[in-house]
């Protein structure tokens, strides 16, 4: 795929010279889309960053959030940007990536009021990956095939190991990205044919109806779909009665994932999963607090062989470091914007890798299943090469924002073809949907 | 203490009516005041909260900062006392401490960007904190003394357990306070007349000269101090010649402390610390992530018998909890901010009392020493019930921007005397501050 657009030597390597960064909420809350056991009224939403640059190609990328708390999340960026990153070249960025991701995550004052997570990790997710849509945008590839197609030196070269040694060196990153290498091909068509296993959450809303389940399972199956996710947590009785429902729709044979959003405390997580065992969960996702990595181990331990999910709120490498180390979860649901956007996301898949646990996505939300398609193509072309217990969250609303929405065919997602990093919104989207002053926000705020 | 407003009935159950929030920001920059191997330049700063109410009383409460970020902790504050604070009584919190607390960090739509850690919990530490001076005020208490006097059932009831009951249950906490309830009176007699024992870290900041360090030891000694702390982690022959010069400035029996500031992988921090073991430290402090609970566990076997200590940016009371199950410190360093408020930190230093491990919390910065001279004095007298082993920290600047300045005699605390929680800043130092408008800020932004 040449790019058209090489003949302006500029195209090679643009200047980041400015930037926007838009609010942009969707009343999901008004339908009860997205509830959950501790998130009960979520309007989905985005800090979105538009990168400007000294040649007609824009970088695009987004943080996704739950609606209030995006306000803090853009300014984070802005800052972030207006410190770190307005007046560079991608050149200058690419030639040592890590070094600009720990500048990035290292600015001495701001740090305190992280360090590397919460508001402004969330905010250099999105900063990220609008670096990465711009430079494969330049390259005329989408970015699951520019990572694709580097060397296993320029991954690692991408990788900040701070404080991971322990558990990851880039000697053994190299290593496992080197015995990749000649099977990699073979994996690329595979994914071109068939796609990456996907599940969906549509189904399993806490705020939907038992009709509405069975309805949605029944709608599921008729498209393909294997996996399916049901949420728990709020009441034993209700749950009972939902995941019975649920398992009678689906059948015997098709996966059930749970997933409490962290309402529980050990004991009762280990009881609650335990009294749930009958319906045959595939996982129990969140059954406690994401930062507690002892927790998951000890419930891991009280309800195996049911396995332990976590990582959408997990909050930098550092901690899915530990949870791999300590053995305290099944599967590695990374967040395409919760840690530090692609550079993180690799030295994870890369751990989980070395741990032989599946990275198995956390989508869904704003921009996430967008996010994800690229990832997964990576971890099995490059990283993970596995399909086996590989299957990435897919939830089916608000893709219509997106130019180049994810693609979906046989309960699979289908590696993106336009160039860049699939974050780019539709412009008449940011507008209606910006808050305060956007057409959906404004007679209600 | 009688309190002599009670003769208006409001002044027992003041409601909250309303709040300012100021970002107020000390030019420390300038002389390298606070300077570490992670923190090159920190303008010691605070997000300061005055509660307004509907008597004569108001509540002061602040987080601290380094700088560049305190607008998003004004801002976050702002949301959350609009949200769930303005309107309440002070009668409507008391009654259910821990649902307050809970509903503070369980914003459905805000958590997202938290949950409980980063710039959100930053900014509820500073939300809890003035709500726990309007109510010793009301009191006419300081503080240490309110929670001295509570019964062990109230101090449970400010607690939130959810996440902790796998490491301490109420039933445990109630144990522990009433176990200690029969002495308590002479614990309070003790400080009273000898206060607690407190370290400096003023002589031994990275940006300081061999020269400052040798005048500020022997300034030290002659004052009476103890214990004192080197910073560390920049390059190893500057910290073997430092460490050196303090070790022989204060002789042999005084305690040196290191504080390395995160820098370090578990490798690098076993081979320096060790390195440097031979100057007699009494801990490292931070030898690395502080998110990485398994990390410090590995340094501590490695350094023995060198305590491992950490906390100032420990995010929050589950973190602390791994880091006592696992055995992986010897020294508590709770921050009064950086968590969510009173509440939490007592949550937290129950915790370290039943896993046997000795509080010595962290401060300085803007507000901490003021705060930490209560902490502690609720914790010799309620919780951990000990003085050996236990040391706070103290830092010599700032304090003139206080009401009620924390005080020290003989490199002791002691216990503060006016109502409240001593973080009245003076009405002319936030106006001469507060960043960007302040005298001192509009000239340099």
């Amino acid at each position: 795929m040449p790019n058209p657009k090489t003949s302006n030597p500029k195209i090679s390597n643009p200047k980041i010279t400015g930037f926007t960064v838009d609010d942009v909420r969707f009343p999901t809350s008004d339908q009860a889309h997205g509830s959950d056991a501790m998130h009960g009224l979520p309007d989905y939403s985005a800090a979105y960053i538009v990168l400007e640059t000294d040649c007609d190609l824009p970088g695009h990328g987004l943080t996704f959030t739950l609606g209030r708390g995006t306000e803090l999340c853009k300014q984070a960026a802005e800052y972030l940007l207006e410190a770190h990153v307005v007046g560079l070249t991608l050149n200058e960025i690419k030639s040592d990536f890590a070094g600009f991701w720990r500048k990035l995550t290292s600015d001495p004052q701001f740090r305190w009021v992280g360090p590397e997570k919460g508001v402004i990790h969330l905010a250099t997710g999105g900063v990220v990956n609008a670096v990465w849509d711009l430079y494969a945008k330049v390259e005329n590839k989408p970015l699951w095939k520019l990572i694709a197609d580097m060397s296993a030196e320029e991954i690692v070269g991408c990788i900040d190991f701070r404080y991971l040694t322990d558990a990851l060196t880039p000697d053994q990153a190299l290593a496992i990205l080197k015995k990749n290498d000649a099977t990699a091909g073979q994996r690329e068509s595979h994914l071109l044919q068939h796609g990456f296993p996907a599940y969906t959450t549509s189904a399993g809303w806490l705020g939907y109806s038992d009709q509405r389940i069975v309805q949605l399972c029944q709608q599921g199956i008729a498209e393909g779909w294997n996996h399916f996710k049901l949420k728990v947590g709020a009441d034993l009785n209700d749950d009972m009665r939902r995941a019975e429902i649920m398992r009678k729709t689906i059948g015997p044979d098709r996966k059930m994932m749970l997933d409490a959003n962290q309402r529980w405390d050990v004991d009762q997580a280990i009881e609650w999963t335990n009294a749930l065992a009958k319906f045959d969960p595939w996982w129990i996702e969140e059954p406690t607090c994401p930062d507690d990595v002892l927790a998951h181990k000890a419930i891991g331990e009280g309800v195996a062989p049911i396995g332990i999910a976590t990582g959408e709120q997990c909050q930098n490498r550092i901690m899915f470091k530990q949870f791999l180390q300590a053995g305290a979860i099944q599967f590695c649901q990374i967040d395409s914007c919760r840690v530090g956007g692609v550079n993180e996301v690799l030295s994870i898949m890369l751990m989980a890798k070395k741990f032989g646990i599946p990275v198995c996505p956390h989508a869904g939300g704003v921009g996430l299943c967008e996010y994800v398609s690229h990832l997964i193509m990576i971890d099995y072309i490059r990283i993970g090469a596995s399909i086996e217990s590989h299957v990435a969250e897919f939830v089916d609303h608000l893709h219509e924002h997106f130019e180049h929405p994810c693609v979906i065919k046989n309960a699979a997602y289908m590696p993106p073809t336009a160039p860049g990093y699939s974050a780019t919104m539709k412009p008449e989207s940011v507008l209606k949907y910006r808050f305060p002053d956007g057409e959906i926000w404004k007679d209600r705020v």
